[in-house]
């Protein structure tokens, strides 16, 4: 895997002279080109060995071009915030826009590797976060992102070479830190776990560049080179191809459906109702306040048709909890940021730290419900986005968040009813519009959609509850009471 | 100052019933047209005694409108991310956009009055952040935020009552917290404090209401009622009277200007160029990875006309710093967020914690230079924004940042010689455009907004220092040199 880079690949001082500021140029260029398109990212990960240039390069790449629309980021230990919330939720947070180039100094691939070097991970664990990598990576891609990842390799005897000339200069001898020694003395482990990673996650949609880094000259030139190609290609219109996901299944031959299969009838007194309610607040106010909350977090989400009694339920929830303790994030249109950024980017904004709750209403479930009704992407979008959902609510879940999630379910007569009642009363009128009327016509599509999702996101970490709503204060209470179960469990 | 919410102000159910419907009505219409025309922010605090409808008014609010365009934000204790920057921070996060309904239960008061009935605090500690708060507030108004601040206030008797009331029965028994009583035990203390936070912090722009809290009816339409008037006024076009700033002062007599004053002759040899830069290049690593930056930051300043020599001389910096300790911030044109903001809001955004750094290549200075000179700001604006401005920094200094702000200083001529190189240099062609030019037929108007602000500007805990930027290496090195005196100092 590295043999290629070991072979001490150079190129001389004048060949590189006459032809860094033509690069220089056609990067510059290209750049500009991005920028005024804003179409898509581009995210470079730099990767590799201590001492094998990776900073120069970085450095470099901020010097060729305008260092105006580059983002840079080094990540180094997790802080309390960081730690607080998944492993993905910083990298997340560093994404860069489109029209604009990310990089990632010390990627998503770092932790990995060192915590294998370091024997923190046993083989099993280590691979299932290669695979989340290559999933998640997948998901950048798809969403437009272009990734390219550089890794710098040098031999050992280079290595050591190269730290030995740093330390031995008075001007450089501060870039060595013990740190790299006590790294470099893992050097064949490290390489060997460097190798699975890459051999791992060289996805046909992300591969890696090995780079051999000891000679300044030849590994800027093919660094920016690689760039340039990469940029060319993409601008060109080249796209990357995956993987298409399942097509989606058929309706139930007997039109039997999920959502059908609740009583729609039960009720209950007013007079139940408000002595469940109140031993419900209790509870639930008593659980969110023990000392095992203290490092979980909550992450709620409703759903449901126009109609069926999302607010009122989630005022239910908060009237009993401290109002230090939550937020409630009402999800309407994306704003110009979050537009430029992948679909669950401005979900993954929102997550709580621990000892804090979030609750969604209406949520990242809008890809697979709204914008595949409306078309607002394309079904290759919304097929993909099943699993990525998945894969970010487990990853929420294996963080210490309890994901909870409630479908609200009311029958076309019941909204009919209360679409009415909204009209017929002033302070209630605001709610209704004519976007309700139309998304109303589109019922069956909607149930087709929310069928889907329930059978393809309920997973363990992350299940559905389905509540029947057409009475308002059963479902009220009902979801409450499934809320403190789903908690109670969890602690 | 509490008598008047003292007398068991009350209303009877059946008026309460009748009238409800009507102000929630008109909430609702006041709150779509604040959403529709998007020039303002409103604002409201809710601060004062517990147990006297805090939490329930806001969840009426709530209730009462759409609460998809209500952001409410509760505030506890500190985080450790909040512990590392300054006090204010937290709150500017949770600012709301215009068109919005913020909701701060608990706000930037909290801290300051209990610290002070703690005794953590001395008095005069407790009246400069008192007169701070007075002053942030002010520049919230001058920004557009209509501020609504609410104090719900019980009589000791009546606070009593009210507790023991919640404790005695099983469904609310959970309100009360032992906390709660720990406090009642302090209610003259605390009563005392209050009353002089309130006195201190009425002023004309943005008054405390006192509502008396024990009956539900009275509390909720008395606060609704407010909110209904002050939007009313608002939206009518009525603003608040800020007493405006000192107007600028004419050009000094004798024509003698401080940019005048350096020598721009200086230059330095290639020679001793590298040999400095290394050795400063050591220092500044060393100094930024010593222990004592581990409760600190570093909040670097560039600004400079077109051509200074900004970009170059930062990446002389960064080239010494470790890649994670630092991120470089390039301020263009704002975002729509962020223009939906406080002009200070998008920096306060990118703030370091402490063990890091940030540097911004040009800065909240655009507001006392190109928004001044290209008259983007109206003059009261800019002239309220030096004060601003220095309660900004003075902040960012007292949670242990070190601030350092430059001004690379060129003369027109070193100008056009750099604009012309930068139009015959094919890779540097991108860094000049027609605005370059235009900008510099205005060479006198910024001279003189520059003069201003080095003037107005340049604070102990925050100083300006200019470096004649004629010679390039020379400029770089002497800013190098002041920054690193500048952290030693520090540290």
């Amino acid at each position: 895997m590295f043999e290629s880079a070991e072979i001490g690949h150079k190129l001389g001082k004048t060949e590189f002279k006459k032809q860094e500021p033509k690069l220089r140029q056609r990067l510059l260029d290209l750049q500009g080109r991005l920028a005024q398109q804003a179409k898509f990212p581009v995210l470079i990960l730099v990767n590799g060995v201590d001492g094998a240039g990776k900073g120069e390069t970085v450095n470099l790449f901020n010097e060729w071009m305008d260092p105006r629309n580059i983002h840079t980021y080094a990540f180094g230990p997790r802080t309390d915030v960081e730690r607080d919330r998944a492993e993905m939720w910083r990298f997340w947070q560093a994404l860069p826009p489109k029209g604009r180039i990310g990089i990632h100094f010390g990627s998503w691939y770092t932790d990995p590797i060192m915590d294998r070097v370091l024997g923190h991970d046993r083989r099993a664990e280590f691979e299932r976060r290669l695979s989340r990598i290559r999933h998640f990576e997948r998901m950048l891609v798809s969403e437009g992102t272009l990734l390219i990842k550089l890794w710098f390799h040098l031999s050992k005897t280079a290595q050591r070479k190269r730290l030995k000339e740093l330390a031995a200069r008075k001007e450089t001898s501060w870039r060595v830190t013990p740190q790299d020694w006590k790294r470099f003395k893992r050097y064949d482990k490290f390489m060997d776990i460097c190798e699975d990673t890459i051999r791992a996650t060289s996805e046909g949609e992300a591969p890696w560049y090995v780079i051999e880094g000891s000679d300044h000259e030849y590994r800027s030139l093919t660094a920016g080179r690689l760039l340039e190609d990469a940029l060319k290609a993409r601008l060109g219109g080249t796209k990357p191809v995956i993987s298409p996901p399942a097509p989606p299944p058929p309706p139930p031959l007997d039109g039997k459906t999920l959502l059908g299969a609740y009583d729609y009838k039960r009720t209950l007194s007013r007079e139940d109702y408000s002595k469940k309610l109140a031993r419900l607040q209790r509870e639930l106010n008593l659980l969110t306040r023990s000392k095992k909350m203290n490092d979980r977090s909550l992450v709620t989400v409703f759903e449901g048709m126009d109609a069926a009694g999302k607010g009122s339920t989630i005022r239910r929830i908060t009237h009993a909890l401290d109002a230090r303790f939550y937020r409630v994030i009402p999800v309407a249109a994306p704003t110009e940021e979050e537009r430029a950024q992948p679909y669950l980017w401005r979900f993954w904004r929102q997550i709580p730290g621990h000892g804090r709750a979030v609750i969604f209403d209406r949520s990242w479930y809008g890809r697979v419900l709204v914008e595949r009704v409306e078309k607002f992407c394309s079904e290759l979008d919304w097929m993909r986005a099943f699993g990525e959902i998945n894969a970010f609510e487990e990853q929420l879940a294996e963080s210490g968040a309890i994901v909870t999630k409630f479908w609200l379910s009311i029958t076309p007569g019941e909204q009919l009813k209360r679409f009415k009642a909204r009209q017929d009363t002033p302070h209630k009128r605001f709610k209704i519009t004519a976007e309700d009327w139309r998304n109303r016509k589109k019922w069956p599509q909607y149930e087709r959609a929310v069928e889907d999702m329930l059978e393809r996101t309920s997973t363990e970490p992350a299940p559905w509850d389905v509540v029947a709503s057409d009475d308002k204060v059963f479902s009220r209470i009902e979801t409450l009471e499934k809320l403190v179960g789903r908690i109670e469990a969890a602690l």
